[in-house]
């Protein structure tokens, strides 16, 4: 195996320590700093008895010759302007979700990362699991035959937040991974939402997502920070399997039931559908338990050294803004359905 | 005990067998007849060796003076004809929901119910479960506290119709529970709703419902006629507790959880929302198991007996109906908001 | 489709109600007459504006001529006596479980059948359950492999009885399983019991109950009344593959791992065994909902028509009745291992 | 808060790197060396950029000045040897479970630790659970009323060991859990054991294990390495609740059944039996999801700095260990019900 590649954190607090121990546990990485302006967090998140770095400074970290890679893990109005100083300064960047907090500095990014020829990669980790994996793999392989619908319910106590609403807290997993999954990547017709703030907090704590697709199809996401009962559940439904993921069943992650619905000729007499149903077995298929972030700190890896772009890359991450900002406009606009990137997609080349 | 009253049973098609058998297998009710077109069929639910008659002619089976009551389960085409013949021959009628196909017909119903001074029911099953008693029990009693959200999905595969879409198939179902369990019944601000026909079908298979509520709270309801999978679930989120009814788990329907969010005096800083939760035990009520007919037939006896409105009367499925109405003109607009009643609604005194 | 054939249901009591209503639903059989001494019990069986006939002497009942069989739901220790009787006046017999109430009635009762050429059947309920005659095709086409254990649990907040400790009430369900389900029916090396009674009921609530069997596989039964959680749960261990039935998840009963363990050829170095595992997906078999008593009249009614034993036959149940025996030989012993009919097996000729 | 105490860790294969792990994350601790005769694999435990120390020799390590305590995770036939050379050494000590490979050696620790003052501990890390501390509890405030019974079952695809049955393996964690929870320890009447090999692996690998208590309770445990389907759930029946423990079901691992049974006076009559039911509710308390070694380490710590005797001691080791010498005697002697420590316990003053 070659060198492990040197990598820094940037950010100490909720997501940082998390990248921090996967970069420490990889074969393909040296932690050799992480930073942040407080350095008793950072400290806290090296620990005893270790040598890795503790700074306070980007600048100073961004001069080091013994940095090729930063993983950034701040707020995500700080991302643009960390990440181009990255990119200038010749590290390979990786950011957390989302890419940014406008599609503008979003672009920004992808664009710098191209000329500079750096790796931008965007840490959506749901996309590196086992089980998103393999769902990506049976539609792309037409197992599940036509895509019919996507249903995500992404509920929980969560931390309500006085300047993000629930859409923009956690919809980007689910989009992330929509984006994943699906054939192109995540192309809707257009983008409808309703929220809603039962408890005043001045931003929507309750939020509903629709996506019609491409060819009739139609993806829908339920994020919530209200409920104390979580359900993570996303059905994938095709024309002749549908996919059911069910993140907190780890013995049986994923159940594939081998049924559908076939729409066939119209019958003469008008009077019945002429519907079949083939009611099949359920199996769940053996997954691998792997910590995510695992893997995509490894592929962080292997695009680097293999001069190619990250399977979440830039473009990934702003496909998602866009659709998040359609959102923000459609709520706007009493629920009306949005077009995605119509504002000011016409001068765009990402 | 009084002497038992005398049903009969309109259609013997897919409900009218399990209506037939709740009124024979109930102490208030003696079944007299069982009425279809199709001799044969009717012949089939009551069975061999047994005296209840069987008979053809609406007509007829309204003449006689031995039945005090009918139980409507034909195509919703045809209840406010048969309902209405029935109150005018003087017997108290329940229908299956949907009450009519029109509000304009489920108004004259409830009109004309009131007019004859006879009970008109609209079985609304699920309001006669033990567990959505016990829901409504506990949202009136304030121990969820105040109300924040409602989310309900009922996916199956189901039974494609060429008349008739998923909304109108499936949501009575969840509105009439909405309609039981809220104070005051089911009056939504307004409704969207957003539907999808990835199979070609004529009409939308997949559907999701918004319904933003009087006081900032918000009904959600996806039905789903593609899903292999069947899931039955209904969360209701207060600020004090949430309940989870999951319907396919027999041995622990319903979950309450003692939990919730609670927004406090905003902070100085701004910078953080000041947001507190609770987080306690969860718990699961004791519910009998019992069928839910059993309890209707017993309803519908007792609301005639006592001279009293049942459970769930002509207005609350008029009230279910106009909602249905607000759905499809929603899915006619793009998916805007729609007020309910909002097109007719000046001229009517129900 | 032949005749009906003519049945009558001797005893109206907590399974006799059942009986009847399989009776009178199935197209194979005509229910007559329903006996009891308590001849309101028997009424309330058979219901109002029904022409089935209630009887209170079983003398009387067995007179008739227009009745061909004879379901037997009393308690065990007037089986024989009834049964007897019955195939003396020419009837065929189906008995409830357990057989009889000592293994010699049920030997001069197989004995009996075999005389008059009758069929005699017990009513192993299970065994008509599409989950178990999948488990029994699974074992004998040999994809589990070879057998390696059978655990069953099966509790419950049961009904503490004077006389019949927790063996004798729960158990026949899962022996008359195994005996179904093992190639060759039920034959143990030999059995050992450890019961308690921590409630002081005077026999034992919680039991234990194991059998070596043939081949080094072990079997493992858990009945126990005092479980206020119902739990029941079947798995069956083969070297290929592993069958886990859960009858309280209806939407997924029974669950087929293809995983299994293999042992090799001794190593040389004797610090580890050869063992080898294999991880294979999961599934879940589509399988029909259907009532076991439906099925079970059916085959009493082939039986009949085809002149040939019944699935669950007079030898089944004395199997089963021999290993309930050897179960009290054992705990009267201190859980001893005790051999299957070893008592009094040499003079019988079952 | 006082100076953190010195650990180091003896044995790098698969449990000690948790414990080095949990050492390193603990505020009381400071993990000063990681121990094991290969070096590689001490060194991988310690990992890069790390001044922890990485040795090969027991010796150098029990005569460095600077380590307060040791814990000991090598093979169980070497527990004896390293823990007496520890404690001679005068460093306190915490071994992995079974204590020892035999009740002698566990005698000889448990009095050396006395004579020498130092702390001797088993990781008995179930004990460390939140869910377990719990049950602890309930049992101990007598809000489950009078026990009646205990049944755990801990069934996984495991590791066939050539040198271990499945009762040394996989008991000791049923059998420490039955000791820390049950009112003055595991003290059973007896021990009646039944093995089964049917992969003819050498010795048992699917286990029962009867432990009658005191008062006429029954306990009863279930191990097995031949199962793909991984079930770990523990009943513990009282007279007034019952518990349901499913490790499994991070969301509800706890479950209280407000139910029970109770045996009134003796009826007259003596045709039934005078048992009363109550059926109440159930409720999952909120449990904290702590990684239990996390306070494992932190009760080590406790104990040495208030010179008390641990929560699981090694009087508590020991018991468990004389369990497992008796399943082993009652499985030579065909699963006869074996007193606990009746061949040597005359001579012995633990």
């Amino acid at each position: 195996m070659s060198e492990p590649l040197r990598a820094a954190v940037i950010g100490a607090g909720y997501w940082g320590p998390n990248l921090a121990r996967n970069f420490r546990g990889s074969p393909d990485w040296d932690l050799v700093a992480v930073c942040d302006l407080d350095e008793a967090r950072a400290r806290k998140v090296v620990g005893d008895r270790s040598t890795v770095e503790v700074m306070t400074s980007v600048d100073a970290l961004l001069a080091r010759d013994d940095v090729d890679a930063v993983a950034i893990a701040t707020p995500a109005g700080t991302h643009a302007r960390l990440a181009l100083a990255a990119l200038d300064a010749g590290k390979h960047v990786v950011v957390e979700k989302p890419i940014a907090s406008t599609s503008a500095d979003a672009r920004r990014m992808v664009q710098r990362a191209g000329e500079v020829g750096r790796v931008l990669m965007v840490d959506h980790t749901f996309c590196y699991t086992p089980v998103v994996l393999r769902i990506r793999d049976m539609i792309a392989e037409g197992t599940i035959g036509d895509l019919n619908f996507v249903d995500s319910v992404r509920i929980n106590l969560g931390l309500v937040q006085p300047d993000v609403d629930v859409f923009w807290d956690l919809a980007p997993h689910d989009l992330s991974i929509l984006d994943f999954i699906l054939p192109g990547g995540l192309q809707p017709v257009g983008v409808a939402a309703q929220g809603a703030d039962p408890i005043g907090a001045g931003q929507s704590c309750v939020g509903y997502l629709t996506l019609p697709l491409p060819g009739g199809a139609i993806a829908h996401v339920h994020v919530n920070w209200l409920s104390p009962t979580k359900i993570r559940q996303m059905v994938v439904g095709g024309s002749k399997q549908t996919l059911v993921w069910d993140d907190l069943q780890p013995q049986q992650r994923l159940t594939v039931y081998d049924r559908g619905v076939h729409l066939g000729e119209p019958l003469a007499d008008k009077t019945t559908t002429n519907v079949s149903y083939r009611i099949g077995d359920a199996w769940a298929p053996a997954l691998p338990e792997k910590e995510a972030l695992g893997a995509m700190v490894g592929e962080f890896a292997a695009a680097i050294r293999e001069g190619r772009a990250p399977r979440t890359d830039g473009h990934a991450g702003l496909r998602v803004l866009e659709v998040l900002e359609a959102v923000s406009r459609s709520l706007a606009d009493g629920g009306r359905l949005i077009e995605v990137g119509s504002v000011d997609a016409a001068g765009v080349g990402a």
